[in-house]
């Protein structure tokens, strides 16, 4: 019966018409708005197909200002990376009164339907996804309720219609490995992270940049993927620095599996710089404290949290983004564990 | 007028029986109790005072089970200690669908009044304060509405009618002592948290019984308080090395704070455990991972939190605590960062 009547301009459906269109009660409408449970599953998929042929948007919610709430969602929380992540977003949201909703996906990166449901219900200002992402009828029904929603570091190409904060890291993985030829390093490992994860793919990418420019060969074996956890950077430290040709410098995908690099080094005997350079990525706080303290990139967490979660209490405001994907440059910074190789 | 007449058995008021007391529309009583701030400060204390005389309690709020969450207010989040804390909270909250809401106090030990108008008007099934506590009148607010709250290792002395998980703080201090003394050690200086900190001082007493115990005198000089963070265990470590008379082993009050220590003595020319054992507190995951490993006593954070969380749901769904003060057991972890002293 959709297909008989014609579509008036965007925007212009009430429930009304939604629900004379489906042929159902503006109480069931209203119940697929608000993310209720007690609808058939059919029902629900005809409501939610005519929402969007009448790319229907609901009125902004006039939140009062003492409950102003944004979710922030993360891929997994477990370390001081997440860390600085959150206190960007609290130096944000604590001086404009807004609280902070804190929920975490175990590692997986979409939130589950579950997830949606708890957000409909609860209508936040908007919506902080950090290194997860959502699926397109998610963003949908996210748009369709008037909640915005920003991307921290996106995990894969991102579209450009949704606000993303991210940093340069084909850029980091360049000035890193340029810092280790420049220093006379020749056999110079990557451990990047996992390899479905777009960064790290922009990271080696720029790794092999600056072999090309600088004419040295990339040894195919000294190119490795890992998740960014300490472990990985452990394993793969003691298998690539038990080789009889091992690297003389690794360049790891964070900093945590940078101290698990230096922890193999440290077990095999290497002295750090004198035998192995290591840089981390990231530049967490803790990083300026370790034996040797680490060069490392800095990604600048805290302040990309910050501007993601601007913009996004921006978005609720009804505001226009001046630009919606904006990439934080990363530095690189020398300390004491890159040095020049030794001559054999 | 409240005076003039008797008043009934506790929780027997009705919200009428209060405005009529006062002489107050029930209008007024139901904003003071929703923590509206249109009532006029005297209005209010009036009204605080009859529901107080009545011990009037609002019937728990019965949430619908998809918007179920909890507030959890840290004094400070900034450390991997706080990333502890947040994991063992969500292990429970996530498969119990319950949304944590995350505050920190910017360093206050006390949460200010704009943050209990926030939770009255949101009226969470419950309050985990960690490392900070509320004022007696914020308690009763919480109570009258039938908000529970849990604290999490308190900072001071609270009374027993509050449900509290911490750690045995003196036997953590004795432990780490003892194993020092038992080691050879005579010249051993406590760097401990801050010094209005219940904790800290705990710790302190239970090096001190340490001391006793072994027969061994305490120089008051190698006896220190500062922050929990790096750069109060870095400044004193650099303090205490200086000295003609400097101590073979130090006890710092927290992971962090051993951190900063082992980057004085590496910037020193001293070698960790040779020319000096060093011992950490919490058994955060990284100090297995550092050089040296950190010796530490192991504070289970992540239970804590978790137990504190349960509880708060138990006390939420009306159940009754088996106990309303648990205290975990703190071990020691020995791993790389100690040894006999050197022979002179």
């Amino acid at each position: 019966m959709a297909k008989s009547r014609p579509v008036a301009g965007p925007g212009s459906a009430t429930i009304a018409t939604i629900a004379d269109e489906v042929g159902v009660s503006t109480a069931t409408v209203s119940k697929v708005l608000n993310g209720r449970s007690d609808v058939a599953p059919e029902t629900r998929a005809r409501v939610e197909a005519s929402l969007e042929r009448h790319r229907y948007r609901r009125r902004p919610r006039r939140q009062p200002a003492d409950l102003a709430q944004i979710d922030v969602v993360f891929h997994e929380f477990d370390s001081a990376w997440a860390m600085e992540i959150i206190r960007g977003v609290e130096a944000v949201t604590a001086p404009a009164k807004v609280d902070v909703i804190l929920s975490q996906l175990g590692g997986a990166h979409r939130p589950p339907p579950q997830w949606l449901e708890g957000v409909l219900l609860r209508r936040p200002l908007g919506v902080l996804l950090v290194l997860c992402n959502l699926t397109e009828p998610q963003r949908q029904q996210l748009r369709r309720r008037s909640i915005p929603f920003v991307v921290v570091d996106t995990d894969s190409a991102t579209s450009a219609a949704v606000p993303t904060v991210g940093s340069n890291n084909w850029n980091g993985g360049l000035m890193a490995t340029r810092h280790l030829l420049e220093l006379g390093h020749r056999r110079i490992a990557i451990i990047s992270g996992p390899e479905d994860v777009l960064c790290s793919r922009a990271r080696a990418a720029g790794f092999r940049f600056a072999h090309d420019e600088a004419g040295v060969p990339v040894d195919p074996e000294l190119v490795r993927y890992g998740s960014f956890y300490l472990d990985a950077g452990y394993q793969h430290g003691l298998e690539l620095l038990a080789r009889p040709d091992r690297p003389t410098a690794i360049f790891a995908g964070s900093d945590l599996q940078a101290m698990g690099v230096l922890r193999a080094a440290r077990q095999l005997g290497l002295d750090v710089p004198g035998d192995l350079s290591v840089i981390g990525y990231d530049n967490l706080p803790m990083t300026a404290w370790i034996g040797p303290a680490l060069t490392t990139v800095n990604q600048p967490l805290r302040d990309m949290a910050g501007t993601a979660t601007q913009m996004l209490l921006d978005l609720a405001q009804g505001n226009d983004l001046a630009t919606s994907r904006i990439d934080f440059v990363t530095e690189l910074v020398v300390r004491e564990s890159t040095a020049p190789p030794r001559r054999h």
